[in-house]
């Protein structure tokens, strides 16, 4: 929208005067939330009865927060522009509610609260009590797609928000608490990554009241010249507002507004009209104002008002000590609420008018409530990409490279000519590395920086997002699908622990979402894990590590998916069902590598869709069905792997003993049906595993996390599982199933040990098994480098 | 040592061409040890059979690293001065070995790689293989601290290496592609936390090779202005040395370390003099040279040198291709191989003559091998701050306080006048949240920054770090520990989650650290998890995780611990174990709220020494020990008092049932004794929880992290868990329990139903109980605010 109408620059004292109205009102129901029950109109001298028996929430931050509502309402009015309000400082909860309050979103959408006197006393008393709503801006919070608890992520949020939403301009709100973070440390770096062509534009507005909850912050006590460099080294050009003048700051603020609103334009112009963006340096804003702005200067002699006493509740004891009623009494009447609400308890129209209309209203807005604006992915037929399995385990396939041809097409189906696109891939540096390439046969890397001819694959109209940061690719994916896209983040296994965080934090999101009916659902947050634990025997120990799953397991059962698909085709059929899935978090385990292939494509969806099936061609013939002597099951591409081969041991030396194989790649299906939607009957569960016998179980992850999910089955102690047992080094493939005790052998000497009946030829068994371990330690011994690799092995 | 020798700035050509010979040894065997496993000195030509089998390893980073070790050690050797030398590039691995073999570190410290051609050869071979040394600059290198697999944390690491080590410089190499991550975006805020007093020095070398994987890095791509800008902003004052010409880079790199080392002491002179350090700049060091410098230049046509595709290995399928064999072959005898090493394979002594002696070697110094230096905790008598328990149960008191208390004095214990001390807190802005602030009686936060009258506890030669960043505070108390000290790390439970992965790295590190006799014991990473999910009532869901748990319980048993005190004489016991432990990972898990309080001093050491034992006041009278019908468990502080309340309803309404209360205090006492140090035999278990009656366990975090802990005893499945169970938002602390369905009704309706013996009056009970939740939910409903606090509970 470069057409958009410039803001009108002037803005008289009539206006400023305006505008503090709106503030005085957000600032009131601010500390009203915070400490009123009763009386939240101060119609009467205010007593103990009418404070809550519990003060909770902040307001140190909040009358910063409000003060850029209130200056923005009147940018957008003026603009007539969409603008999405990211409050990094999430503490601030109440002045957000507040603001929404005021210009009438908070009660379209909950219309329990009126907009009079019954609802504001409703508004006041529902904050941080059970049954009401927490304390930060949150999910519930109209208007954001950002919890404000965990600090760290805004910035990257609000890029991912502006990715292909060219018209959109994210006002991004930043404390100075959080901008001592790692990851927002590491988002400044943007503007390498940003498109001014088919991107919207990111204001960062540095909000800087110089403390946190208990001392004072780095940038609030950085010099303006040094902050000035170090956003300027970054692609930023901050202008800096600064005072504890109210009329003073509201001016210099609206002309900082508009300044950077007309300079984004005129990037976005100049860049749209095919000018060089080579060296832009995008606008910010860093705003310097007292913590607990107009509210308690002093309490008991300590001064409050710009100091980190102000971070949350200023006043305390208040049901007990006159001296601080009093107090509190006078700062609510300071901004002088009986000029503010009219007899009914209404907000006067002075100041409800200034609020921009309808979606324009920053609480209103379609890109905070992302599943608005969803349309769902093309997604061609996944027949195209299948890999052809005439015979199970006959044949080797790099697994991952059929999702890289597959998001290939998705790219290509999904783009616009107008913006980029509503899909795009996240990841570390490793899109290549991954097998994902092929996606480079659609669109670039992208990148703003200079190119030289030595480059591969990257340009400034690239779509794929390769950063080496684990936090900006999960960050930006989320800022990405709440405002209504979709997307994918590959990382290496190990890694995602980086941001393994985040990912619960986003789950806690979409879990309070899912009862909110107002909140569109949004397409799932996909991960890929790859490169995993048994396959980074090339990296060493410290790329080998299956965690995330540990992680995420415990979280809400609504949400969370975990999927280990063995090949090629079943990750196909799980990555067409994630990206069709909304409000999951579904996690996808596989290895990049060659790895055999076992399930035509209509398997695959059958098993996919059914969390986990008998491999009949793998286990004993005929009677495997009905009641086998031992159990054999794999979960995860090298797991399966060491199953089946171990089941071809068992069939080959000791054909007499009733083997059956089972396949898992829905991990929660494991789950007891009342625990998870995708958990198995009881029933469905003794068909797979029986109803007493014992389970030699091969696990992609540490062994005990499928023990947790059997706790609550019949005999669970009946399995046994191995898995990776936090073994690893620079070393081959085999080595790395010996070390973890996974191997093939191992498998066929836990089934020998815990079959029914003891097959004849059992001994001949055990003792080939032992030697070929033997003879691997051996090997390992004299002839480290000659190691025979895993990769050679086919079923037969 | 201000007093250090300034360096020689002159550096003749002569001396050029001494350190140029170092620099080819250094590339010779770091190339060597990627592609050779025979004819590693070249003294035949080479044919495929000479190649390893399978490349593994890392070019693109190491000609650099090693240009910088190289002309470190002359700067080392002039100014007899203490260096430290962090890899941020961990791929570099092979240049690092390389380096420490030169300097005849490697073979003191591994006699088999012996400095000859046998040793050559071996140290060839052994790299990247089975039983032989991993890819990364990892715990098997000497001379490192730090692991280079999960990048981000060199910067943190360097800084904690450098606190209260007044004589050290650490030489912190950062890749370009490290450089881009959040963790490392966060560090270098270093300037505003390091002291020039009594703290040694960091100088940052930024490594811009320009590539990461598969294509470029931002700060490659940037300015010199805009990286003098950005670093400028955080306090340093870069110095840059680019260019291909080995000759004038080593000049230029010689100069810019000598003015580095130069201004490091002028400042520290300046300061130790009493001269104010407000606005210093330190000096930092930014160095671009050819990614793979000195490698092939162009294969296949296809520039290498330079670029992204000199990352990993340069020429691949040299076994096979033979003009890429002639190029290796090429590039090898580039360094003059046969000019290197003697007729017996080794080193020439005017290469081995340019290291640094004994100790001072980079590879050799202690500072790297912390254990070295570590001296023991003075740790002050606990009773001094014991609570008085008279009676369990019937007094309440903020669990943490005590620590509080017992730190200060661990600080003022435990200080130097040379330099600062031996011990520190780490912690994000929350010392006095989580009522740890005692700690102030002794000494202040720690900052560099400008101060104002209204700051608390805040000065230049503070010692308890506060910066809000879990990865800093996590990565700081690494370092400081790999180097010889002692420290804590406190945080919000749910935060903690933000550095789980370097928790994980740091386990990995200490697990492999384990078998090396050579590296001494270091003081164990203690982590205090408080603040907790259960008294995170009042910041919402955000702020509900115990999720650390989950991700450190599959860790390496050797390793980790987790801790779950009851009440305030555990938790100083638990801490006083976790301060004297050595190469452990503790976890311990308390709120910082007031709690009930059960154990004296001495009771709650045993427990702590036991791991878990049965409170027998608390169960049926008599003959609880005997033969239960019911055992009821608590493991942490909320679960406890709701275990305790149970059992107290169960005594109270059906005291002909028999009921047993049991505390765990060490988690992994759980497991069996065969997979943890600590944990219980079968008997000991049987002791505690009957051989198979039903237990009810109220847990601290997610229920089902405690079956994982059982599978593996007799019957686990009759162990019913209550706990975390993902439900949370703004609330109070009552209502915690109930959403979670881990309240004292819940606990004694779980209990009636599972008990032996169906109890008389039990249909009582379970009316009482659903009638309690029944009102809760109706307080809820009617009078949110008006819940009653849990804290007016007390035993009796």
């Amino acid at each position: 929208m470069t057409g958009a109408r410039t803001a009108d620059t002037t803005y008289t004292d009539a206006e400023v005067s305006e505008d503090l109205r709106w503030w005085d009102a957000a600032n009131y129901l601010t500390a009203a939330q915070i400490y009123l029950q009763d009386n939240v109109l101060l119609r009467e001298p205010l007593t103990p009865d009418h404070i809550k028996p519990r003060l909770l929430g902040h307001w140190g931050t909040g009358p910063g927060l409000s003060a850029i509502y209130t200056v923005l309402n009147r940018v957008i009015r003026e603009t007539d522009s969409d603008w999405l309000y990211i409050t990094g400082p999430g503490h601030g909860g109440p002045a957000l509610v507040a603001n929404v309050y005021l210009e009438g979103t908070y009660t379209e959408i909950y219309p329990h609260v009126t907009r009079d006197a019954r609802g504001v006393r409703r508004l006041c008393r529902q904050f941080s009590t059970p049954g009401g709503i927490p304390s930060h801006v949150s999910v519930q919070t109209p208007g954001s797609i950002h919890e404000g608890g965990e600090l760290g992520y805004a910035l990257a949020h609000a890029a991912g928000a502006a990715f292909d939403h060219p018209d959109l301009v994210v006002a991004c709100v930043i404390g100075d608490g959080e901008a001592e973070t790692g990851p927002l440390a590491g988002s400044w770096k943007l503007p390498a990554f940003l498109n001014a062509v088919r991107d919207g534009a990111v204001l960062p507005i540095l909000h800087l009241n110089e403390a946190k909850i208990a001392g004072p912050t780095v940038f609030g006590r950085s010099s303006d010249d040094d902050i000035t460099d170090y956003l300027g080294g970054q692609g930023w050009e901050p202008v800096f507002v600064e005072g504890d003048d109210p009329r003073e700051v509201f001016a210099d603020l609206k002309a900082a507004l508009d300044h950077s609103h007309s300079t984004i334009r005129e990037i976005q112009t100049a860049a749209r009209g095919g000018e060089s963006t080579a060296g832009t340096r995008w606008p910010a804003i860093v705003l310097r104002t007292p913590k607990g702005w107009t509210g308690p200067h002093e309490v008991d002699g300590q001064r409050i008002e710009g100091t980190h006493r102000a971070h949350q509740v200023p006043l305390s004891g208040v049901r007990d000590n006159a001296e601080h009623l009093w107090q509190l009494e006078t700062w609510l009447r300071s901004y002088r609420p009986e000029e503010l609400f009219d007899d009914a308890g209404a907000i006067i129209d002075d100041v409800t008018r200034l609020a921009p209309e309808g979606d324009r209203r920053l609480g209103a807005t379609p890109y905070a409530n992302g599943g608005r604006l969803l349309a769902p992915l093309h997604l061609p037929p996944l027949s195209r990409y299948a890999v052809d399995v005439d015979k199970p385990g006959a044949t080797v396939h790099p697994t991952t490279t059929v999702l890289g041809d597959y998001m290939r097409d998705i790219y290509s189906e999904n783009s616009s000519p107008d913006y980029g696109g509503t899909f795009r891939l996240f990841s570390p540096d490793e899109t290549a590395s991954n097998k994902l390439d092929a996606v480079f046969d659609t669109t670039d890397r992208c990148w703003q920086l200079p190119t030289t001819e030595f480059d591969d694959n990257l340009s400034a109209s690239g779509r794929v997002m390769e950063v080496l940061s684990e936090h900006l690719c999960q960050g930006w994916l989320e800022g990405y699908l709440l405002t209504g896209r979709h997307g994918l983040f590959a990382s290496y296994e190990a890694f995602a622990m980086i941001s393994a965080s985040m990912v619960v934090q986003h789950t806690k999101w979409l879990q309070h979402a899912g009862p909110l009916d107002w909140r569109a659902p949004v397409a799932s947050l996909n991960i890929l894990l790859t490169s995993t634990c048994w396959r980074n025997d090339h990296n060493g120990f410290s790329h080998q590590g299956p965690g995330l799953i540990d992680a995420v397991m415990p979280l809400a059962s609504d949400v969370v998916r975990i999927w280990l698909p063995a090949d090629s085709n079943s990750l196909l059929s799980i990555a067409e069902h994630c990206f069709r899935s909304r409000d999951h978090v579904n996690l996808i385990v596989v290895d990049k590598q060659p790895h055999l292939q076992y399930l035509s494509l209509d398997e695959a969806g059958e098993q996919a869709a059914a969390g986990a099936s008998i491999w009949e061609w793998a286990g004993t013939e005929g009677d495997s069905a009905d009641d086998p002597d031992i159990v054999l099951v794999g979960a995860g591409d090298v797991p399966t792997q060491e199953i089946l081969a171990a089941a071809q041991l068992l069939r080959e030396w000791v054909p007499y003993l009733r083997v059956r194989v089972v396949n898992v790649m829905d991990l929660m299906a494991l789950l007891p049906q009342t625990d998870h939607p995708h958990g198995m009957t009881d029933d469905d569960f003794a068909d797979l595993f029986t109803g007493d016998g014992d389970v030699v179980f091969a696990f992609h992850g540490y062994p005990r996390a499928v023990h947790q999910l059997l706790h609550g089955r019949p005999d669970a102690g009946r399995f046994h599982v191995r898995g990776f047992s936090e073994q690893g080094t620079t070393t081959t493939p085999f080595d790395m199933v010996v070390l973890n005790k996974m191997s093939r052998y191992h498998l066929v000497l836990e089934a020998l040990r815990r079959a029914r009946r003891v097959p004849e030829r059992s001994d001949d068994l055990t003792a080939y098994c032992r030697e070929q371990l033997a003879r691997h330690r051996e090997y390992v011994r004299e002839h480290f480098e000659d190691l025979p690799e895993i990769q050679d092995w086919t079923w037969s």
